[in-house]
């Protein structure tokens, strides 16, 4: 699928509903340049530093974990509605347990602007250089949320990618 | 002026435009219910722990800082193009030398949804309870980020507030 570049802030509704209903896809590739994928109900995006920035936060128990941590880019895809499924799968099953892109018959290809993996069949995506990332601290995070998303203590480790690059499938109306 | 609630994901392109030109204004009260006003160039939005959810940045040097690490919420505040120059000289002057918003004629007004004042004049603002913070940490951070942002080592705290309401006026077209 031919990809062109947008202006990332003509996407953001657009990212809030998808990551707001069946999910966004997070890829990170290991050092071996393996992409894994997970399905991501969570981000937030702006300007920090000066530059277009995409927050995304991973627990370090996922699989993502390991690969997102030995990278220095990411990407975060928006499947359209008819592959919410997919968004399901990738949010259930674990790369441990499964090769999810071929179970889904999702292609992985190299960035353009980063060595993060983009899925083709997505028909939006972001393109990450990770810039800094810090933590989900218990002890001065409200309560309620404490209780109702960290029952294991699982705290998320907060990954904040400088967007180097927004493209939309060449036939998608945005 | 009267105010009407909107989607915030409505406001999102608007907010990013806003803050990386002229800026927004990022209001906190102190324990005493007086308000202050600063100038953001630096914001993200999205979800997070299921929330909507709106991330700003005050350095600790910030007079600001005080009156928001007494707080329990802030307000984004979206000045019109013609309100620039008022942005500019939130941005330059601080709270502790001039009353600035009887200098720039500003009106605050108690948020709808929070105790955090809102400016009557701007066309749109978020109303945000904050449920976390954490900071910006140097050596996690990219190099040349902390070579150019933070010279003086001031480094960023970041407060996370969810969104319970954004607005705009009532005669404004988002």
């Amino acid at each position: 699928m031919n990809k062109v570049q947008v202006d990332y802030t003509d996407a953001m509704k657009l990212t809030t509903e998808v990551i707001g209903s069946y999910g966004a896809l997070l890829v990170a590739n290991n050092r071996a340049g393996r992409p894994n994928v997970m399905t991501i109900g969570w981000a937030t995006y702006g300007i920090i530093w000066g530059k277009p920035m995409m927050l995304v936060l991973v627990r370090p128990s996922r699989h993502t974990y390991k690969f997102i941590e030995e990278a220095d880019s990411f990407t975060v895809n928006l499947p359209p509605p008819d592959m919410a499924d997919v968004a399901t799968y990738c949010g259930t099953v674990s790369g441990r347990d499964a090769d999810k892109f071929k179970e889904k018959n999702l292609t992985p290809v190299p960035g353009k602007q980063v060595s993060a993996s983009y899925i083709d069949e997505c028909v939006v995506h972001f393109e990450c250089r990770i810039a800094h990332k810090n933590h989900v601290l218990p002890q001065l995070l409200d309560p309620e949320i404490n209780k109702g998303c960290y029952p294991n203590g699982d705290y998320h480790v907060i990954y904040y990618g400088e967007i180097l690059g927004c493209y939309k499938s060449e036939d998608y109306e945005l």
